[in-house]
């Protein structure tokens, strides 16, 4: 039932769109679902995929274009006149629109609204281009249905019908006053099912309306619609007015970036790439994390130089830097992930620091006394009795240390209003690294006496 | 217009529920969206939790319940008789009851399914029971409502007003054929809109009718909701007859444990916790990752160990071990993060290996040679010529390696179906430790002419 991209399929394509085969592309491409016509583009060569978009149908082109990446999605749009590419903004919603059109130039974006012939969809444009793209204002659409609370159902059915030429999907009916202030909602459903001249206002829902504001911030429209379950969510002004409305679809893709974004960050990599940006890009996103990690690495080498004396009389002793290091890392990016992770959910936000930190110190007191006894044997293996107690003790130590370290940064950058993800990444670990080697060597100088 | 929870409302709540001052609680919570209800509920202590539960409405009990930690839920089921909560599992939806009663054991499943006194509720909750709760089958619920193909649109709205008793927001409505085979879909605003004689046949849309196997995984399900952009998604069986619906709701909880899980797994934590969870089950789930960073550990060790008289020799050999260790780790979990999250995605299914590693290949010679030129400069402020030369041709190996292998290890564990974000762990920063290592201490040796 669903379409599946092969290799075969890319073949043939090819072939039709070199052959200029149109009855192959019409029955084999035009009759797909806009999100695999956008796949199947992706795949194409980039002159075969501009190709393959002017053959389209207008219906379709815009939904493709906002499925596409954004480097491809230039190099097509660039094959368009601004009176071409204003035909097709005309046919997409006005959040999408909006998104595209942001893309170009002012100028550009002068020319091009002015060839949109239809002038609401216009204004809808202009005016959303006034939001920033991070907030709700720049999430939501102009597009949805609105009901006023002293209609009667026959008159409601008749201007939704009018309303909703342009609403692709009506999840609910926003009730407002005459002022277009948020009253309640409204299901489809319920209008359905209810007589004629039954009023709105006796119909409708007025209990726990949840809306968002203009200014809300992206992760926060998700973090509502996931936690009241909700497929839209209704735009408010700063007077209450309905001015648009979020779909789930949109925040789900908010959902996913922001997983994205907080695994890159931990990961230690600064900006939003994907394997198909260019050397240069990727280098760039990731070139800072490692540049702190080498500054670390370097303090580390000052440490350990402080105790150069010890090395030449014990050189075993360098045997299991390696081992302190990793470990402190190792339980210090556990302890933040899990303390990120409650951050961004809000779960326990009355939870005291005091409690956390005291788990977390329990937890590695049961890891480190299981690993310390571990590595005294093993540590044995390598040296005579000292290095053994030398390991033992400092990995405990280490474990406990990186514990504490890895719950209370992430907890200080939250406090800072800093994006806390950012500790689980080389930060918590170089420093970690760090302490670490100070504690090994200190321990080691002590218990071998030098 | 949002509640707010507030140390001032627990306080005055908790001493509304030892007064069991009722007016306050009715006036104060039952007001309140079940979301927020539950919020305060996992704010309260157990015993409180436990009462103010028992005083809500029965609409409400099973939504709040399902929005619990699953240690606070079974503390609150226990509190109740298994007639009670069979009669809150009829007022839930089919899957949410499913999930609930299935964290009982056999036994009381079966005498608390025997007290629900709706037959066909109980029949769907039967049925839910069989399928794997990470399958499209124990995501689904039995409630949507659906059309057959020869309906006239009177007939359609009469029986729907039927179905739609049950099933809370109506998304789509399936049409099927006499067999219950999935033909298509009907939108509630073109039902509204059509005159009372049309045919379903001829209103419906059977073009690009999207839905899924019971048998289809979670994340498939997830995937394709997202590629689609859809609210909801029908499940059908393998004669394609259709058997439940998916909403968009539960999905996103899906993508959002699957970030999550991909999180900490990629954090070495290798079962989903939560910072409430016993300090025993946060050491089961994190020790498995430690003991694997110690074996590299102790692996490091015995690499150094070869060079024991190298270190005799030239102790500063020792300094830059943490550096080498940590560029290694962090260059190879950068590198995987991205393979990772490309794969995730399916993006560029067809990009061949060779493509993605050549790739990472040049951002690694970019990188290593900026940070190599770098690190020369450092290592002379320690140490005479070679030491900066060992540190800097060592550094640039290293990197080139990491990369490379950061690379691979995750496309291999993907090829035998492991979960790849495994990769992004320990496991790459170990692995890339013990070569690391080696490459240093081999570079030194020579160079040192040792």
């Amino acid at each position: 039932m669903q379409f599946e991209l092969t290799k075969e399929y890319l073949e043939a394509l090819s072939q039709a769109i070199a052959q200029e085969n149109m009855d192959w592309i019409e029955s084999n491409v035009f009759e797909l679902h806009y999100a695999d016509i956008a796949g199947v583009i992706c795949e194409l060569d980039r002159s075969e995929a501009i190709q393959l978009y002017q053959l389209l149908n207008e219906d379709v082109q815009g939904d493709i274009l906002m499925e596409l990446d954004e480097d491809l999605r230039e190099s097509i749009i660039k094959s368009f006149s601004t009176k071409e590419i204003a035909e097709q903004l005309e046919l997409l919603d006005s959040d999408d629109a909006a998104d595209l059109i942001s893309q170009f130039s002012p100028d550009q974006v002068e020319e091009i609204i002015a060839q949109i012939s239809d002038s609401e969809a216009a204004d809808d444009i202009v005016d959303l281009l006034n939001y920033d793209s991070d907030t709700a204002g720049g999430l939501m659409q102009k597009e949805f249905v609105q009901a006023k609370i002293d209609w009667p159902v026959n008159r409601c059915v008749v201007e939704l019908r009018r309303q909703a030429e342009n609403v692709e999907k009506i999840h609910t009916i926003y009730v407002v006053d005459d002022r277009d202030r948020l009253l309640g909602f409204l299901s489809l459903k319920s209008l359905l099912f209810a007589s004629p001249s039954t009023k709105i206002k006796d119909l409708y829902n007025d209990k726990n309306v949840i809306s968002v504001k203009t200014s809300a911030d992206n992760e926060e429209v998700a973090k509502i619609m996931e936690k009241y379950d909700l497929v839209s969510v209704p735009v408010v002004d700063v007077q209450n007015k309905l001015v648009g409305r979020i779909t789930i679809d949109d925040v789900v893709d908010v959902i996913m970036d922001e997983a994205e974004k907080d695994f890159q960050l931990a990961s230690g990599i600064s900006e939003r790439i994907e394997s198909n940006f260019s050397v240069w890009r990727i280098t760039r996103a990731r070139i800072p994390w490692l540049l702190i990690a080498m500054l670390g690495g370097t303090l580390g080498a000052q440490v350990i130089a402080k105790f150069e004396g010890g090395i030449s009389q014990v050189p075993a002793l360098a045997f299991f830097i390696p081992l302190i290091t990793a470990m402190g890392g190792n339980v210090g990016v556990q302890s933040s992930a899990i303390v990120v992770q409650s951050l961004a959910k809000n779960s326990n936000p009355f939870g005291s620091i005091l409690q956390k930190l005291g788990k977390e110190a329990l937890v590695a007191l049961v890891n480190g006394v299981l690993l310390s006894s571990l590595i005294y044997g093993v540590a044995h293996y390598f040296d005579s009795g000292t290095l053994g107690l030398v390991v033992s003790i400092s990995l405990f130590a280490v474990i406990i240390f990186a514990a504490i370290f890895g719950t209370f940064i992430p907890l200080v950058l939250n406090h800072y209003k800093i994006d806390p993800a950012l500790a689980t990444g080389p930060f918590v670990t170089t420093l970690n690294d760090i302490v670490g080697l100070f504690i090994y060597f200190t321990v080691g100088t002590i218990l071998y006496q030098i």
